[in-house]
């Protein structure tokens, strides 16, 4: 038997190739989907299924792309007016050589969400792995609250039964194969782990050791958890199935000037560089995004219209930077910064800073009663579990929307939980026109490390 | 939570290493150890600690060799007279990271065997994993019959009570990460999944389900399995420390006037080939063992003094071919054909071929009444499965000492499960004087697949 | 200044990639065109020009496919009704960063054959390359003769006046980049090293040595190449465009039953394996086409519009036999036999044998005055230099349409070079009924080095 | 022909590996020399001769190190107490396979520098390459300063005599293969171009179309080239042998912690990030040395004796970051701050910034009359073609030793080219007590850019 967990970074997705014999299926893939074909031929298997645990909201399917390079047949789950594929039946039956998936409606996550339970017919009948999609963890299960509040108690309640009448039942020893791992925007603790089982995950998930379902169901409602605005857009190329990509785009390098006049065109730059090398010199207009914050944060600040730019802080990083933005759908790569921020100011051209504070600064001025605005861009949830006094709290997400309290004039903090997410905010604050942003290195991480105060309620 | 199963093919060897914050635990370490290094530096990790299950029988043990490269302590069970590392309490526990490993002493396949079980303590004090070793693998259990016919109840006992006592108590729910996969000499019946737990083992593991221990026992005496010569220097080498390697060894290619020099002084000739391509043409004297048989049948034919000389299918596969023979202790590889075979004969030297028989043709002499001596050069249990009627059984390991009953002036069918082994036999009876030896393409198992008869017994 | 010389095996073709700055040009791209992206992305390049030598006959260029990914312009010579790119005019200029192209009409080889001489600005004017395309190799000049031997007087004295007029006045010190290094067809001695300048091919070449021009045109017109009927497919896709690629194709593994089901169908099967292989086991009706030689000798055998099948040595070889398939157009590869011919035999599958004959046995037949037929498949060339007494003469490509003079319940025996030609010349004739072929392993290269006579005339 | 030219970065280092036949030879090869193995056994060849064209000052020759691997032969030229290897003879012939070596003994750069012409006898007796290591390069001859200036006259005009009575009559057409690429500290002006021959070096090397032999010598003796300190210990080194070196070490990740216990060990740290990110922070002590200018720059501020420890932009640098150091004999890597910089801050650790300044603002401040010392930390030459009015000049090498006349309480504001030696030399005055200290991004380049004035005298 051939088992393989595909790892996609950033937005912390599971997709597996499993195959037996001649035959392979695979489960959730992702957009650039060649690795699937490099799996199969490795091992000299023939994909022939492609199944979806739900309709994805936080990155593009592969579905349509991987039937079209190999006519194996996609399927999902029921209820919904999918334009491709063909919809299951709870209990329907596969056979991948010797592997044989049974296919169960596990609603929760979603109405139409499926579990894939395997036995491995060479050794038995017994439920070796179930592939839960999004709803079981390791150490947490799957987000509820995505169709509005209304709906929230019928799928936490749904969700409930799910797990607890359908997925446990399978038997302790059964290997759970999620659809997401550590760092995930769909689940709040996942844990930083690939490898555990029912018999672990009744043992041990915090949500699934609830007294019963309707303290499972008041957790489950309590959960404050960002919706960004790209999932709409992937739910729609979900639903329809997205645009064709064929091979990895590879945008171009641009002098400064080139790069200056996509800019003036309307093309919106992203710079990659970690937050030291940010605050130290990058291109006026820069949206801060960390390289492995791209697929997620990117939607919260691009549109789907316009050219996107590229500086990098190493060339090499240039292909992973594609990979996470089309995985999100931004496909209008236009190019990216020749030798990146080094090329724009030997070039003679005017960079910007983002002056960085240490916690020790932040303290001292706070110490001191300096009374500057800290703005503090972490989610609620993390707000919720401990911030520094007197801080503001709004979303980094939020910021381009929500009115922000604070003179342009005045100097403006910005900190999160280690110092991404505040590169990114207060890059967006630098765009609306603020002078004196500052954004607080290592953040909530350093400042509680350093054994500073925090407050909560 | 890092966890990488690393598989050495040819001896079906699984050894682990797990790391957590900045540590790592490296579990059986192979010799041609950088891999290890590789994936410490790519995951941020420092190796700390390295954990043998028992003194391996069937490959040269790395531990050592990435002991100098790392400096990480050796760990291993009690009551040998090690040479070198640590010797280990049963319940003695360590902390990698987050990670606890406990060490449990599981006698059986030997002694000193032992099983490392794992609790992630970000999520709980649940075991998460268990490494058994050669106490229990997917599908089936450890040998026990290492220490000759008079240990072997004594240790099958042992073994039971490490299952039953020691490992399955842990929960149905632990994931079961053993030291060896299908294909193995070191079980019998080992499944073709890497993954499974306790639950499923219990459920289907045919072993785990006799009827009592006194069944367990019997099973276990009952089987019979070959000890390949080579498991000798392999258990002094891992008692006692084997040579270092330092970097993987890169034997040159040598012109056929070179190769044949070598020859003379006293080397041995393997060729890697395909059975179709040994047949079809091969260097006189040479032995017919495919590349991903190399590590367990040289052991059958190699002397640790002589130098080997290598023929390749595909000058691609002399870095595997160098390392499935240093894996076995084999260092003196003099070189490799410059060009295979092709280079031998386009210089206008003479080959030898081997004939191929399909078992068509097999069976339409038998049906001619020709009386043709058939040899299967299977397994003992293989052969008390199923074998061709009239056919003589010598294990191939053994044919080099056993004295054959049949005139070197009549022709030789030699057979096996796919044609690989006959393929070594018929090569070893070449270099002892028969002239007429054919090898069964596809052996016994085309025979069945062509629906011809077996008998047994 | 960048310069990389991309080989593509099997056609002995070369293409460059030249960048400077933040340009870049690819002269005469392959249509598997990725490589030129993940150079340009490596050295931070844009592809903006393409530069066609000619349009050439024994490769689909990669032009039009570059195009799409890149947006680069095409470029190629005058005379010809192209349906894509533009046509240049001797002299032109094009920059590329600090480089310096001069296109330069060199006809000979086909009327339209452009040069490119370079020079490096930033050290000085003087050329220091020139891409000769099919004009000028290292030790050979361009086949004169495929426009047929009508026009093969005017070619020959156009591609003298092109060498000694216009490539060889730009001085001894200027590096030649051909488009083809040893083993192509496209032309007859060209020299087994890719590094050469005017200076050392007006020393050495042994064309360019020639007395004066007749004896030049005297000595193309002499030459007897073969034109594999795939030529004409070719170069009706480089005037007009061929069908567009996108990612390299990944066949599917096929069961003995799904082969056996597609060549019922019509399929035509490829087994890729070394004589001795092919030799000892093969697929009946299979054509044996070691794998260095798919992209020429498939154009023999393979009609555009049947679908292929493929027996591979070793599955990690099947990357490879597709892009050999794709450059010369043949995209119809519906699968490969899974475990190649094993699989089939473990299958109960019946085989075929090619008996393989070394030179020492052919001696000893010959000697012994067996009067057997010799047939000798080399071309022209190579057939005038010396072979076997009393042998026939076919090329092997014509075996198909050739009438062979030898009663089909005889024995043949088919020789060549080395023996490739010979496999595939043999399994063309059991293919057409012919039961006892022999093909010699080594053929005329084994014959020769162990002394045996040789004929001319 | 097998014709490989393997580029070592940093240093600029060119090897070697030309093969024929069966067999191969390597000329100057590096000391981490696996590169040498893979390309041998790729191309099925033995390395039997090593050649050195002299004893370098700039690297730690491989010779000794691929000696122990392969059984090479190793060469080098005249009138040196080598410790090992052989001494040539002028004129002395070797063959590879089908090339033939002839040694040439070239004075100039060293007394025992040779050369090595190289024929292809399967086309001719041509020189087809030369081998000229650091006597002649594409766009300049080789330094003659190394022995001082008593030996200085003495040497140009040895190398005068070894270019243009021995290199040069080879003729016009011969490649040139040097030991060096541009951004070597053994060259001035070494052109960014591998590809050159005979011919083109006489029509437009700056230095070979001085008018006589005095000019040549007046100009090599104006040349003003630094001379790093580790050049010594590299000659002692390749005149007695290197330490062996076995596999590249691997370095461990340290926590925050393990490395501060290391610093106050008295470990020597260095930041390899790029100067806006080394600005934003890094940690306090450390030396900032980009990743590309480690085997060069760290030699004058490390010493061999204490161990290093790295600061990594990106861990996948590591590799790169051990294999510069070791090329420079700094073998005593301690490891590297695991998370690097961001684990550093994220533990409460304390940063420290170097102040990076625009052109633009550098400007500013001058024409406000600040009067703030502005430091060229460039080389003499670079300073000589124009600097910035009333800046002083002390090379970045010499910051150490030389008293820098300026209060530890002033600001100091330093330059380079590009600003990568700016930000070393600012950490080395951030070290010896500078608090006020600004770095150049862009330096020169981005000054000259942006239109600014420049002076020379």
């Amino acid at each position: 038997m051939v088992f393989e967990r595909i790892k996609s970074e950033v937005i912390a997705h599971n997709s597996y190739l499993i195959g037996s014999e001649n035959d392979a299926a695979v489960i959730d893939p992702r957009r650039d989907c060649q690795i699937y074909l490099d799996l199969a031929r490795q091992n000299g298997l023939k994909i022939k299924h492609i199944f979806e645990t739900h309709r994805n909201e936080d990155y593009v399917a592969g579905s349509i792309e991987l039937n079209k390079l190999t006519g194996a047949e996609v399927y999902h789950g029921p209820g919904l007016p999918w334009k491709y594929g063909n919809t299951l039946a709870d209990g329907q039956r596969f056979q991948i050589g010797k592997l044989r998936l049974t296919a169960i409606h596990t609603p929760g996550h979603t109405d139409e969400s499926m579990s894939y339970a395997m036995a491995d017919l060479t050794s038995g009948e017994t439920t070796v792995m179930v592939f839960t999609g999004d709803a079981l963890f390791v150490g947490d299960v799957g987000r509820t609250d995505l169709h509005g509040p209304e709906e929230a108690p019928r799928l936490a309640s749904n969700l409930y039964d799910s797990i607890f009448n359908k997925l446990l039942p399978l038997g302790d020893g059964v290997i759970v194969c999620p659809a997401h791992g550590a760092g995930s925007v769909c689940g709040v603790n996942i844990a930083d782990r690939d490898e555990s089982t029912l018999g672990i995950e009744r043992a041990q998930n915090p949500v699934l050791r609830m007294k019963n379902k309707d303290d499972f169901i008041q957790y489950k409602l309590a959960e404050r958890l960002e919706r960004p605005p790209y999932f709409r857009q992937m739910e729609k190329y979900n639903l329809e199935g997205p645009p064709l990509l064929g091979c990895i785009p590879s945008p171009p390098p641009l002098t400064p000037i080139e790069f200056s006049r996509e800019m003036e065109r309307g093309a919106v730059v992203i710079d990659t560089s970690a937050p030291a090398a940010f605050g130290g010199a990058h291109v006026k207009g820069s949206h801060s995004i960390w390289l492995e914050g791209l697929t997620v944060f990117a939607g919260w600040v691009l549109h789907y219209d316009k050219p996107i730019l590229l500086v990098l802080e190493d060339q090499s990083h240039l292909e992973k930077a594609v990979r996470y933005l089309i995985r999100a759908g931004h496909d209008k790569i236009a190019g990216y910064l020749k030798d990146g921020i080094a090329g724009w100011y030997n070039a003679g051209l005017p960079i910007e800073r983002l002056q960085l504070l240490t916690v020790h600064e932040l303290k001292a001025k706070i110490d001191r009663g300096d009374h500057l605005p800290v703005l503090d861009v972490r989610g609620q949830d993390e707000w919720d579990a401990g911030h520094i006094e007197n801080a503001q709290h709004i979303y980094v997400g939020h910021l381009q929307e929500r009115q922000l309290d604070i003179s342009k004039g005045r100097p403006v903090i910005v900190i999160c939980s280690v110092g991404h997410r505040a590169g990114l905010g207060a890059s967006m604050l630098l765009r609306q026109g603020w002078r004196q942003v500052y954004s607080v290195v290592g953040s909530m991480k350093a400042w509680e490390a350093a054994g500073y105060p925090t407050y909560t309620g």
